[in-house]
């Protein structure tokens, strides 16, 4: 079993109407739900409203991948909740950022850049390319995805060069995105995807809950370490 | 001074009005023009009418930057001017696709792909983002680049994960393509660059033309070796 | 069931006294044992003996993932063979070259490089270091893997920065090589594995066994294509 | 001229005989003045002594290329210090970190990796690889630069996969080592770089010197921008 956790911090569902009405339970529960249709995923959440955020050290422990969707309230998240994740991922654990988790600081901890982006808060019609099939994370995904509304995001994007560039953002305003890139920071894969903004129905789309089930395979530990340490070997060469 | 030649196979300006119009000595003698403005480049031409195309070793020798326009004719350059090419890059040269070249037989021997793309003839409006400004290839690029029309390129795009992508096209139809986009093959750079379809004045653009002058110095030869070796070497451990 | 075809030129199995007796039916036998062992594995091999080098269109239809072994005869593998191999890796083939594959004419049309490399025919100590332990490839490898002996490969060698980097050859005589590495060409994905001198026991060590099964699995198709194709696309874009 | 900062923690040159002995001034001044030998660079420099470790927003503004040395006191460099240097990279600043900075403060941050490595204190004699001469870094390198003494460093090293993968250092003791590494971090360049334990006379060495100045020059800002933005943009779509 997979065992995944979604965080969110769960803000603009208690104060936008919009968001609310889509997501009366929190995006959260929405990702959750269509992640526990799989047999082999079991899915817990967290939110900023818990104690520590509910990423305490045992709950990463027992988490595999770790998904994070943040906005308004980014700087409300402890840095030590952030470099626990950040270690976590180091040790192994996968990690999901989805839209504007972009500027979150685990995301910014793990890249190492400054996360940045243009956008638009739009009602922009978004074509979502997928650069190729030949991908874990791609399979049984259309050539490419529509979505009626989505916020723009534009390049330049502050991200490393991404170790695949999986999926590509077309918006009817006029901008691209590099909107589905993988990372790996010590033993942890790292997924980050563009599209899911509060106010859209984007997580009930069938296609883009079909990249994060693949996502959440894709990112599970290969190697899990307890920690990343720095060993002083003995002389090792055959004399 | 940076020896560039200008291959182009010459083929639409003779066959099809606009092109003819547009390009009345061909694309290679439009782009040789913009290139000539630069005090450190001297340019040379080729096309499909001289001899072994024009070229041959001796031109490939003087030759620190080869650009390549090629679309009708792929099929009419022999494969050993393919290969001399090809190995001229491994040995340092630097090396130049421009657009429909992403199927040239040069292009897709050095990158060991099939080069496929999904493509419209079209009449659409093209803004090319420049992914990032800290390249020397994007120095004194504008955030985007607008042209009134060009063809459709679309991905997936049949190319290994570049090294470097500087640029993605955004078309008004609908589509997206990584349009700029560097490689490199044992010692040479290659850059590939999307803009350029026959029957528009792309070549004429200044931005586009600052680009292409640009990458010239950017593959230009760091190091050239006389060819690419099997070294029996000896035994080299202190003892 | 995943479809190995194992590749040999089985050449020094013929011609050297030595060879002969390590790998008495050929070291495609040898591969084919220890990777037979394996439940969700079934093998099939060929060599330059059979027609058409035993690489029909046929027999690549049938393939998962081809182990290519070859070294004095690599000039007797016709163009259009190794052209086969290419295309049938852009189609999603899996391709694992073994040690003097780095000069056989499919890795090199895959490449794109010379696959140029300098070495010296010795007995030097091998320690084969595993450069991270988080890949489907290194599961369950030592840190290194010691080989008694080994033909010493070494740097520069001609290959495009790789996509992984997953060992690093030590050899006694005092040099170093890229001895693991991953790469991806259109839907297909390649492993690079330097170990493996006719003249030494290299593929019974159960590490090298372990490495070479964990890479079958790993290069396993996860998108075939029919072939690869360059569609034109009907205008798409929503008006 | 590049303006160049070359930072050392400066602890070992105090505290220990044979430091002391080989670097009275300090590993930053032998350095400087190697640096100050070529007529494009000018050399500042800063030790944990100075107020805010000499490394003030002042300092940052007028600084091309900041080099770090560091290994006793990582602790010490204060977090805001670690996150100037970080921003000054990601608005373009280059950064070359040598030897043990690789578990410094602004080189993990920059990376997002715990920066770890396997060592042993030894008086291991060293050869480094060069892996291409096709670079900056290498020009006028030798193919290996041979070191009699340096403390062995082996993988796994915990960085990013690099951009490019410039250097291997082999250890007599029998580990191996990505001794040259480059990364891109938002505008920034960096350069890791292995060799320069305190106790041994590497920074005396002419090829060692060659690689840093090459390496001061490559990583010198191509773009510098003020700060690393997150603009809203208005609709730009043609209508």
């Amino acid at each position: 079993m997979i065992r995944v956790t979604v965080w969110n911090e769960f803000v603009h569902e208690k104060s936008n109407a919009k968001c609310k009405e889509l997501y009366p339970f929190g995006m959260h529960k929405a990702i959750a739900d269509f992640l526990s249709e799989e047999e082999d995923i079991v899915v817990h959440t967290a939110t900023l409203d818990d104690e520590e955020c509910g990423i305490t050290e045992e709950v990463l422990k027992n988490t595999d991948v770790l998904i994070w969707w943040g906005h308004a309230a980014h700087h409300k998240v402890p840095d030590e909740v952030a470099v626990r994740v950040r270690d976590a991922v180091h040790n192994g654990m996968g990690f999901i950022a989805l839209h504007s988790a972009h500027n979150s600081k685990p995301f910014k901890m793990l890249l190492g850049t400054a996360g940045n982006l243009s956008w638009r808060e739009s009602k922009d019609f978004e074509r979502l390319w997928t650069i190729t099939h030949a991908h874990p994370i791609t399979a049984d995904v259309p050539d490419y995805i529509e979505l009626e509304m989505e916020e723009t995001y534009a390049e330049p994007f502050g991200i490393p060069e991404p170790d695949e560039l999986l999926f590509i953002g077309w918006y009817s305003g006029g901008e691209v995105f590099r909107s589905g890139c993988t990372f790996k920071r010590n033993n942890g894969k790292i997924f980050y995807f563009q599209p899911g903004h509060e106010t859209f129905p984007t997580y009930y789309n069938e296609h883009i809950q079909k990249v994060i089930k693949n996502a959440v395979r894709y990112v599970t530990p290969v190697y899990r370490s307890e920690k990343i340490e720095f060993p002083n070997i003995p002389k090792t060469n055959k004399e």
